[in-house]
């Protein structure tokens, strides 16, 4: 098991109910809730509530219905935030970061959802 | 069906050999490119083969088997291209636009998969 999974971050607080959260949506394997810094009007997290530390560890190691319930969460909240192009949504971009290259800030997996202005480029050139 | 795929799009092109790519790894249900523009040391672009426009759109509508095997490929492709913190790899950022917010530019779903560099600010406020 090269990844190692710290129990004491945020977000497994979180999932013990140790922190509140603003609830988004909440299904068998997955939980998502407002960030509690915005950085667009709307910005939810989405998260596994398995212990994965980045998309690479969640990809490879959760089950195949757990990869499949975080997904079809995703479609949800891209409709409830009013954001999939396909239902009259303006758009949306999804950033997961992961490790040090990545700025990843909580290691637990977590797939950021940005919906409600124009998000400019997805990168900063150099 | 609120979604319209247009079949023109480049990545459809490429879908049907109409145009060459760089492959990084190919799956029943996905492939995987590297990018003609790279923003980043690695620069890799995950695709399904069905005709999805958006995150959103592939995952309401797309198979548990289209969803399972994409994300098993980004697995593989983190681990392919050294990216992973799990298994040494220094971190990547996995973005994916959505819409006119998003500023998506090809109309079929594709996750960046950016590595080999500090990749700065997930994104710039405003």
């Amino acid at each position: 098991m090269p990844y190692q999974y710290d129990d004491q971050n945020i977000f497994a607080k979180i999932l013990r109910g140790e922190i509140p959260n603003d609830t988004v949506l909440e299904t068998e394997h997955t939980l998502a809730f407002r960030d509690i810094a915005p950085k667009a009007p709307d910005h939810v997290l989405v998260i596994p509530k398995g212990p994965y530390v980045t998309l690479d560890h969640f990809c490879a190691e959760a089950s195949d219905a757990e990869i499949v319930d975080f997904h079809r969460a995703v479609a949800e909240i891209c409709k409830m935030i009013g954001a999939g192009p396909g239902h009259g949504g303006e758009g949306f971009r999804a950033i997961t970061n992961a490790g040090e290259n990545g700025v990843q800030e909580v290691p637990h997996y977590h797939l950021h959802i940005l919906a409600g202005r124009p998000l400019g480029p997805m990168l900063l050139m150099r």
